[in-house]
């Protein structure tokens, strides 16, 4: 099978180069999938132009009502689908490869849409740690971009993003019961599960484990303690996505 | 089959008796599974005495850190178990009886869990909502104690909790929304999908039409709006519950 999807990422000076945890949500997708794809990278302020020359669609709109142009984006040179968003992504690879392994299995794609949903929730802390080790590892041209457009959204720095002294210690301990209730969902299908569909390795893992790699990634002093927890079930996450971390 | 077991609930003064949300995730589940049980009433002040009697685990703890009892409970007397809380006793009947229909179809159960985060999450706002109009018609006993122990955990009255004018329109279309969202889901499966899991019938359709029946038992006037949201789908999922709704 020749290449027939390009895959939009955004670049940092990591040596995987690929750091985003919705980007990864995407890249671990077209791995588990196996359809031949090519990343194209992408600076920040380069992702609005590229996204309305081949006609990707807004993934929302800005605070000021503008569309706003986010990556992870596809390009199906085959089809001539062009799709904005991990979660369309991933059903759209599923509708249009069912041949391929399936991301979310038949029945299921409206229950992880929901699940999208919880666990974005549970992990939502993560959202006050993640940018700022982020932004330290973008080029010049995201790193400036990032910073402006970042924190004239949230009304305070970068620095200021980070929970320090006691807030740091509710913030780590909210994230640290959030994974706990991630941990009780698979439990739910069994003790031994590995994972939310028990044995069965599928998109809600990929969403959880975006998450996981991109913490392990930015805030490697962080990821010892998270490593650790609920008998070390997001590093063995993490490992059972080792085939699927590839950057091509 | 004879009976082997007993289900607590909580009655009122409507025709049916049963009118609680929780209460009617599990009926609705004991229906469904076709497992022969009997209705024990209990009014509110009688399920704390009742719990510790028979066993049943409290659900979670008091503001004040005292356990606190609650129903859905089931004594099964062919197992011996005595299980509280909804979502444990769903998992339970899947799992003892496994040649009746599932509930939560093999691998799906931590999915299932994650799904009734995220729909609790959307239709927060029926909680101001439902145990006003729920309280009216309660028995004089069950009504004294819920007025009081609720009002004492809210920190205002029935009354007060009722959203009202401006305050109603904000959280009417927040509860509107939530059911958009809710609808988004089952189409993600496609567009004709009538269910959470696209065609087949779960506990997840299960645990939101238990609240979609609460309130056009309490509320019918609010109801008159529900049932026409989202091109009728709601009613259309009361109906397709129709066959598991008896009360015996």
């Amino acid at each position: 099978m020749s290449v027939s999807i390009i895959f939009y990422d955004i670049p940092s000076t990591h040596p995987s180069r690929t750091w985003s945890p919705n980007l990864w949500k995407t890249r671990y997708a077209l791995n588990f999938k196996s359809v031949p794809y090519k990343t194209v990278w992408l600076e920040y302020p380069e992702i609005e132009g590229r996204c309305k020359e081949i006609g990707a669609p807004p993934s929302g709109a800005k605070p000021d009502g503008r569309p706003h142009f986010t990556l992870p984006v596809i390009q199906d040179l085959s089809t001539g689908a062009v799709i904005s968003d991990s979660s369309k992504i991933a059903a759209y690879l599923d509708a249009t490869y069912p041949d391929r392994p399936r991301l979310m299995p038949p029945g299921t794609t409206g229950l992880h849409r929901a699940f999208e949903e919880a666990a974005r929730m549970q992990l939502d802390p993560i959202s006050r740690y993640g940018p700022p080790a982020s932004h330290k590892n973008l080029n010049p041209l995201s790193a400036e971009y990032f910073r402006r457009t970042r924190e004239a959204t949230w009304g305070k720095t970068l620095e200021e993003l980070t929970p320090k002294g006691e807030e740091d210690a509710v913030e780590w301990k909210k994230l640290e019961d959030g994974f706990g209730k991630l941990d009780e969902w698979i439990r739910a299908n069994g003790e031994e599960s590995s994972y939310f569909m028990g044995d069965a390795l599928t998109y809600a893992d990929i969403f959880v484990a975006a998450y996981v790699h991109w913490i392990q990634l930015v805030l490697p002093e962080k990821w010892d303690e998270i490593k650790v927890w609920h008998q070390g079930r997001w590093a063995k996450l993490l490992k059972g996505l080792g085939d699927y971390e590839t950057v091509v």
